[in-house]
């Protein structure tokens, strides 16, 4: 594949947070039905890290970093030792599987970073992955980019609110046609749907039975609403080789300003992904690996109260997206919601952007995670009441430009 | 190409900074000639920031970043537009080219993060690219990782100070065979040689013949010794979109903790760059980011002081290995020395192994940097003292495991 056609696809002018790059068209103004909407502007694309601060001590582990000079500038590519130590302490704890620190830890740039390491570290030009959709947009791009092949599996996630509604026969269907790499995010990016433990068993049932590799995305799995139970696939007795678990503190902690990720996991897999670091940027910038000794280690009821905060967030923003009747699945974890616009008289694209030039309010278009022109994603964590007065904006807006 | 297949050349034990995964090896002990040389670790395979520390004001500029919050933590991915607009003026200052801020600068996450999106945005499978030999080791991995074939290009560096000695029949026979692609380092890593004007028309001149792009590591073109000249590539009058420079504050001014570089010229090349970035790490740590505002910033005179506190270790160390009949390089630039080692009666990997051993002193193989098992490399920015000790201490390990 050429340079050119590589690229051609690896499109981000839609993505989260580059809305700025785009231009102003004079076609998007013949669109326009009625007058602007006014309110606070909210920029459901990411979290509002000014809303949602970092947890204390955040500042300070850097500030101590800088101070230890080299010693912590220079860390081996996969991260600092004591810091993986530490991790591996608690990601053991929290997922109950068994974490080796050195051979079982990496720290990246973000779980973006993680993200490309673990795909460049399994897929090569023709290779079968299986991809949920609805999914993180990344997801299939980073599976074009290194020449693999989609294999998507649907997730009826306005089914149910008990499991995330993955088409298992359809994921069998897939490793029977050769996929031997199953990527998915849990919980689920853009819905909030969270499997069940039913749902990942037959997961790694079938993983076994193919001798497939599972890529388990679990940057929200803290972040999980009143009495929600979780499966953590680490925690099963699938392979130790055949398993990378993603997570990082980028979302529900605020963090992203860092720039941190982990992956754990399959020490194969975390070998390549070193040898790959290297090349691609060295390591995550050495301060701020220090950054993810306050992880897991945040004051008592910090998290519970962060986790309560944005319950109520998703509870109001759930009300008023039903009450005018479009279907959204409710969000088991995480912040993001991904409710069912009806069927407008433009495009989504043109109406996404007409969201941010005339209410104020940013949001990322469905077709970013899959086939679906009907929806639009938020991310909820936001200021309360700027979240509610957007939300009714954006009701407002898809009864304007509705075709009905 | 197979995963396996891929990854099986992506080599890092002997790369700068992971002596530390490296098992000790029995068979090794068996090599040993006389006692231990005592004297303080200096680990030449990196700079050492706590003998040179960053320019003041750099950890104020990332405190008010994270104070600024969200606003700072998301930037485009391509980095925050204000910093572009500050870097294109000090990089137009610096380099006499017309650098554009919105379509011509990209800021990654360090310099190897520019150069692995610059290799990937120029070199598919199958791909020709001019490689110097010897240079950065990473060039060669990044081309191999993506398929692309290397047509080594060699630099007689020995041969005068007064050029670096590329020899252009070469570099013309390989754009003849069919390279598109010219990646350098000027100052050279590891020799510290510095392009004359002269090689540098050579090369635009050859470009402009062959139509082929030129990507140029500049990391340590600032720090240059008394009175060196210097021929910006990006300021010649190679067409625009054929050129990509690459720069960085991670070694001479010591901010490799942050992981911050920059990619400037081609705007073609910078797009694909980003939507690529978009999907291996988002951005440059927001926060760090920041960090850049104090670049080509720092106070009247701290740059000048920095220089001529490298020049003395350089002249010192200069002086000592050609003392001992070890043939080496001038580096015009830079903080890298490139001395010849005598034929040595045990393997280059074993001989680096013993000098960490026996002497406490880290340096990198000439191995890493093409086919140069006669040579090691240096990075002087260490304490002085330190350095002329270590120095000595290589001099004697050199004699006693000298096959003469």
């Amino acid at each position: 594949m050429s340079v050119e056609a590589k690229f051609k696809n690896l499109g981000i002018d839609n993505a989260p947070g580059q809305e700025v790059r785009q231009q102003a068209a004079d076609a998007l103004n013949a669109l326009v039905r009625g007058d602007a909407l006014p309110g606070a502007l909210v920029d459901f694309s990411h979290g509002d890290v000014d809303a949602f601060t970092p947890p204390p001590g955040s500042f300070e582990a850097f500030t101590l970093a800088v101070e230890a000079g080299g010693q912590q500038a220079y860390t081996e590519y996969r991260g600092s030792a004591d810091i993986r130590a530490e991790l591996a302490v608690h990601l053991s704890a929290f997922t109950g599987a068994d974490i080796a620190p050195d051979l079982g830890v990496i720290i990246t740039p973000g779980t973006q970073g993680a993200l490309f390491l673990a795909v460049a570290s399994t897929v090569s030009t023709g290779d079968k992955v299986a991809i949920v959709q609805p999914d993180y947009f990344a997801n299939r791009k980073l599976v074009e980019f290194f020449g693999g092949e989609i294999m998507p599996i649907r997730m009826d996630y306005l089914g149910s609110d008990e499991q995330a509604g993955l088409d298992l026969e359809q994921l069998r269907a897939a490793f029977a046609a050769g996929a031997r790499t199953f990527l998915f995010s849990n919980p689920n990016n853009p819905t909030g749907a969270v499997y069940s433990a039913d749902e990942i068993a037959q997961i790694v049932a079938l993983a076994k039975e193919y001798d497939a590799t599972v890529i388990a995305d679990q940057l929200y799995s803290r972040l999980r609403y009143s009495g929600q139970s979780y499966a953590h696939i680490c925690a099963s007795d699938l392979s130790e080789n055949k398993i990378l678990t993603i997570m990082g503190p980028s979302k529900t902690e605020s963090l992203s300003g860092y720039r941190l990720g982990v992956a754990f996991g399959s020490p194969e897999i975390i070998a390549r992904m070193e040898k790959l670091q290297a090349i691609v940027s060295l390591r995550a910038p050495g301060y701020n690996q220090a950054v993810l000794r306050t992880w897991f280690n945040e004051p008592e009821g910090w998290i519970d109260e962060r986790i309560a905060a944005h319950e109520a967030i998703r509870d109001d923003l759930l009300a008023i997206f039903r009450d005018a009747g479009m279907a959204t699945r409710t969000p088991q974890a995480g912040s993001y919601v991904f409710p069912t616009l009806p069927k407008l008289a433009i495009g989504l694209n043109d109406f996404v952007k007409l969201l941010r030039q005339q209410a104020n309010v940013i949001v990322t278009p469905g077709t970013e995670f899959g086939p679906h022109e009907h929806s639009i994603r938020l991310n909820y964590s936001q200021d309360h009441q700027a979240a509610v007065a957007a939300a009714h904006r954006i009701v407002e807006m898809a009864k304007r430009y509705s075709a009905e």
